[in-house]
């Protein structure tokens, strides 16, 4: 299946095909399943984020699913924001409830009013906690596997509360390294921008985001940051007691990324045939094929028995597809769709030459010594590592197309790449793009200023904004 | 507090002062918070029971938390037991939805919905899958932190399908058998008994249950084993084809255990002082106290460092509370709250004479040597595991009265036990103890028999059965 002509179609077969993920099979709309193996590098891709969280002093903890109407609507943005995707629950049993129980579309407004309780003077301060959890929200558009869903199963939102508006500030940039480093474990390249003031989080006073730029050249939003301000502490009366005895409420900030993160895995490094997976975080890094041979069946198993022993001794992870009534040719398509990044292949040849066959996922083969194969793998993996990574991270420059006149716009579009240009801070050239059916303005660099004129009113900036389509 | 005096309020306020578990702070019945510590606790104890279910070949996945009405009542017996205490989703924005999902209760009806897709053939049979999952219950009555809650946070259900009711049958041994290593390990006390035909779970053809008897004397169910048979399979036309060529339903079994197991884990161990950790899930397994003396506050910090590093490097999870405005006798207090198993005492009378002094959490004290400290550390926390855990197998064992006579059972509750007596399989002698008010008949011991007459008819019987108070 091309990936290049429908990506979602493409996501939805290859996501199923390699028992990541099954999107369709459950009667309601934007609900995925995760499938073992989608299981197993969810766990890895959520203990990269952990670890970078914990060490950075972050908690985890758990919070209820449920939000009562009136604890939601407290803060007027954000539920003005959120209030056409809640799902409510009215009825426990045949009874009515009360007050109706939202399913979390984020948890702000929760963790304000609980956190408060906890939070008695600057002594307490910072708190930092995160928790990793399933949010909903109720789309009425069209849906997409793991990209755009009714239940967001793997969100990770952290809530931090601060004494002072400096320390919130320092703890947006402490959030942005922690993310940064997250997408280049993973390898998946980005953008970062500043969101436009009409277009920030419902309740923050900034946002940053992090988007990524996908083969169809629709962006797509993978991390996002928030100063809250004290908006929130505000209307929960969530205060302290300052270094100098007074009181004053809470600054706070947020930040959240979910299983999007593994959407751009996939799409990023897959191709027209399935999956590619990092060797760091997939599941079998290593498939052993022996090809059958007629009365060399046994010597032909016994071999790769023993490469399986020396790999599995060395901590990898690998597996003998042993089956005999499958064809090597069938076990090759199967493995190189389930995205196992090395193949190693035994038959007569390397028997006689006391060899193995490498094959790696992207198209590489030669034979190698036995008494090597170690040191082999070793190279090969972290060589595959290296060069899938810079692969992506040069296709999606490529999908990025520096513009001067708006009227270039369009051709951009046409071509499947995201226009980058000069913009002054005004909203009202910010807004313009609204004007072309589906665009999205979608901020400025953070990283990348360059001098020039603002595309909309020639205005002498140093921004970089973008625009294009997005998911 | 006392433990014995009110087993509920007591639970409560030790799981927030150990920072484990919120109950009360969220303005919604039934629903808790994890705190930091509670969560890595919880952490602990699910990896024990991943490993024991990975190590048995049980796949982990996830579900939606969503369930339409239409497949929740699929199977009429399993709906019946669940109808009243299902929350309801109606509403999506200000839409109404055309079908209302419920919040998962249970997801037998999901499980058997989704995964009859993925089973062809006997060959792909047996499949075991489980997930760790959030579950409601919308519970009308009094509800308790982590026994009796509306969100159960850490659901974690089993699933398994055959080619065979005797595979089926197989099946309940290894769950039952992975159920007891885990109490093992955590060393909680059980009994083991077949929940009586009138009272199992709904949709199962036999149910076994893993019950706890409690300081109170009430029983606390935490872990049960449901044989279903083909009841979901029928229903949810769920077929497979056997080896000889025709088709067949599937044979499905479902096991479940919850976060009551952390709750048996404080009750159990604790103490009126509080909780009471066992080294194996301690998140912090000794306490090192400098106790600081006029002229001496360097010399102490610095000994007490010298002691963290070498149990550090060890790999023991070790903390030094450096406080200079908390005194240690509040700081001896603080780490007794959570529960922490060792406490390191440095003060000058173990400078003057290099030792430490050593204060286990069930209130033994002596001084060691400081060169020997690693064994002894060693040596302490083993025996602890072990004190700990026979004293509560002895407690639990306290705690049941054998009785021959019905007329003694009223003084057996008035005493806080739980009776154990011979009865029959019959459900009129069974349902007996319904007539004594807010009594429940467990069902039948599995693994200790015992001839006798039925407290009831008088029959000779092997089975023991048991009544009480339960939660």
């Amino acid at each position: 299946m091309k990936k290049e002509e429908n990506l979602i179609e493409w996501l939805t077969e290859v996501a199923f095909n390699a028992n990541i993920y099954d999107y369709g099979r459950y009667p309601i709309k934007g609900c995925g399943i995760w499938l073992p193996k989608g299981f197993e590098i969810r766990n890895k891709v959520l203990s990269i984020i952990r670890e970078l969280l914990y060490k950075t002093g972050h908690k985890e903890v758990l919070l209820p699913l449920l939000i009562p109407r009136d604890m939601l609507e407290k803060e007027a943005k954000h539920i003005a924001g959120f209030l056409d995707q809640v799902f409510w629950v009215t009825k426990g049993g045949d009874s009515k409830l009360e007050i109706e129980l939202s399913l979390r579309p984020t948890s702000e407004t929760s963790m304000t009013y609980y956190f408060k309780n906890l939070i008695i003077s600057y002594r307490d301060l910072p708190l930092k906690v995160f928790q990793i959890v399933s949010i909903f929200r109720y789309e009425t558009k069209a849906t997409h596997p793991l990209i755009r869903v009714r239940e967001v199963t793997t969100f990770k939102e952290a809530f931090t509360f601060h004494s002072s508006k400096e320390e919130a500030e320092k703890q947006m940039e402490e959030a942005f390294n922690i993310y940064s480093e997250f997408f280049k474990i993973l390898g998946i390249p980005y953008i970062a921008v500043e969101r436009p003031s009409w277009d920030r989080f419902p309740g923050a006073e900034k946002s940053i985001a992090f988007d990524t730029i996908l083969p169809d050249g629709k962006s797509l939003q993978i991390g996002s940051i928030h100063n809250l301000g004290q908006n929130f502490s505000k209307v929960f009366d969530a205060k302290f007691m300052r270094k100098d005895g007074n009181y004053d409420f809470l600054y706070q900030t947020s930040y959240g990324i979910s299983e999007r993160v593994i959407a751009s895995l996939i799409i990023h490094y897959g191709d027209d045939i399935g999956v590619i997976l990092l060797p760091k975080i997939a599941p079998i890094q290593i498939i052993i094929v022996p090809i059958f041979f007629e009365g060399m069946e046994e010597t032909i198993l016994n071999y790769s028995k023993e490469i399986y022993e020396i790999l599995n001794v060395a901590g990898y992870k690998v597996e003998i597809d042993e089956r005999k009534d499958v064809t090597p040719g069938e076990k090759f398509y199967y493995w190189e769709r389930q995205g196992v990044p090395l193949r190693l292949e035994i038959g007569p040849k390397e028997i006689k030459e006391n060899s193995i066959r490498f094959v790696t996922r992207n198209g590489k083969k030669w034979n190698v010594e036995k008494e090597k194969i170690l040191k082999e793998v070793k190279t090969v993996l972290a060589n595959l590592e290296i060069e899938l990574k810079e692969k992506v991270q040069e296709e999606m420059k490529s999908r990025i197309a520096d513009i001067t006149d708006i009227k270039e716009i369009e051709k951009v579009i046409q071509n499947k790449k995201f226009a980058r240009f000069n913009i002054c801070n005004k909203e009202k050239c910010g807004v313009y793009f609204e004007k072309f059916q589906g665009l999205k303005f979608l901020g400025y660099d953070v990283l990348l200023k360059k001098k020039g004129k603002c595309i909309i009113c020639g205005e002498e900036t140093e921004n970089l904004g973008y625009a294009g389509r997005s998911y």
